[in-house]
């Protein structure tokens, strides 16, 4: 219902004539089914978006002409969600959920009860960044969320140390709707493991000086709480920024 | 993390001995491996629950004791899902986030750009119902959400006549925090389809009293629209329950 202009991820927008490679190449003409002559518009996920007209098509190498690039800061506020790793696909979900939600960054934490806490995940980063950008082509956003590796409770204390944080919890917590009184324009949301922090992960959190917040009374599988949590926050924000 | 005895599903908790049909004897026996005297708590999906304990483990045919079954009334707000039906397993995720999230039940609407909006979905109808019923025992729920028939626009206007009607809009909608000062106890929420509802459709609705909310800037899909717009709706009415 945006227009009729096909929107398609390319990380280089330099502007002038381009062989676009296999990936992209099949997307656009394969996939989009577009012709010579036809407009589309890149993105590069990290603000960026450029006008292009394909030249020659090819399935596996067309040529564009794209256009100056126009630069778009994010919408605020900025939101880094810090995630426990669910099982299976239900990582991917919280990725592209997510991105189209427009979150800055995703990290997942390692926890006591975390499910695999020191895997290596770098095999599968390459499917996880193709599915944020997807989702984030489809919500019509020009920034990609940043996909860290795996860290510490405390290392993920250490960096969100200037922002505000929030970590979501059942038990007693204020539920959400108090905390909308005081926004700021930089968040990090902490969503723990399926058991729970243990005690000494959540002394740890209140010392660093994350506020708990509730989603209400049902018990939340970590990828529901997280995109709520996320939704949540960018609901009431967008009504913050309006007043502004 | 909500104590050690395991929960299940049961629809019949008539108290006394009972022989267990096979599905139940095998996720007892075989997924939770129960021996004899472990308990159990049996939920109906409908607001009751009752403790057992198995006297004979079975693989296909376990004999339990159940106790007397006690009643719970759902957690307020009652909350009806009205949405268009995404494809392919994207339905699936509607029904086991807004089944953790408590909503009352789901239903199906057919619009002018429905995927497959006349398609008979009572084949899946099993499935979801497992589905929801899973949801609703991960997350403690008592209540599993009534699973509605595919209903065209007009009815759904007139099934819910009664409640406050809200329909998730990205087009000028007030954003939702604007909605936390005017909470009912009996909600129903409409998501349409990828393609947008047509004007016909919208006229329909603002004829019927459906008042449009907003998630935020970003163009969601179906089922992300749904989930959040029901995890929105239960955070501020959570808060709202606790300060009346």
């Amino acid at each position: 219902m945006s227009g009729s202009i096909r929107r398609a991820f390319l990380a280089d927008l330099t502007p002038g004539q381009r062989v676009l490679d296999t990936e992209t190449s099949k997307y656009l003409i394969t996939v989009l089914r577009l012709s010579k002559n036809d407009e589309v518009s890149f993105f590069n996920g990290q603000g960026s978006r450029a006008h292009a007209r394909i030249l020659e098509p090819h399935r596996t190498k067309t040529t564009v002409h794209i256009e100056a690039s126009t630069f778009s800061d994010p919408t605020p506020p900025t939101l880094h969600l810090c995630c426990a790793l669910p099982k299976g696909d239900r990582a991917e979900w919280i990725i592209e959920k997510c991105s189209e939600l427009g979150v800055s960054s995703i990290r997942w934490i390692s926890c006591d009860r975390s499910q695999n806490p020191k895997k290596d995940h770098t095999k599968r980063l390459e499917r996880w960044t193709k599915i944020a950008r997807e989702a984030a082509r489809q919500s019509h956003n020009d920034w990609v969320p940043t996909l860290h590796a795996t860290t510490s409770l405390q290392e993920t204390c250490d960096i969100h140390s200037n922002h505000t944080r929030i970590v979501l919890d059942t038990s007693n917590a204020p539920s959400a709707v108090n905390q909308s009184t005081d926004l700021s324009k930089a968040y990090a949301m902490l969503v723990g493991p399926e058991g729970g922090f243990t005690e000494t992960e959540r002394e740890l959190l209140r010392t660093a000086g994350w506020r708990p917040m509730s989603l209400g009374a049902s018990i939340l599988r970590v990828e529901t709480a997280a995109i709520v949590g996320v939704g949540f926050i960018r609901a009431i924000t967008n009504e913050t920024s309006k007043a502004c």
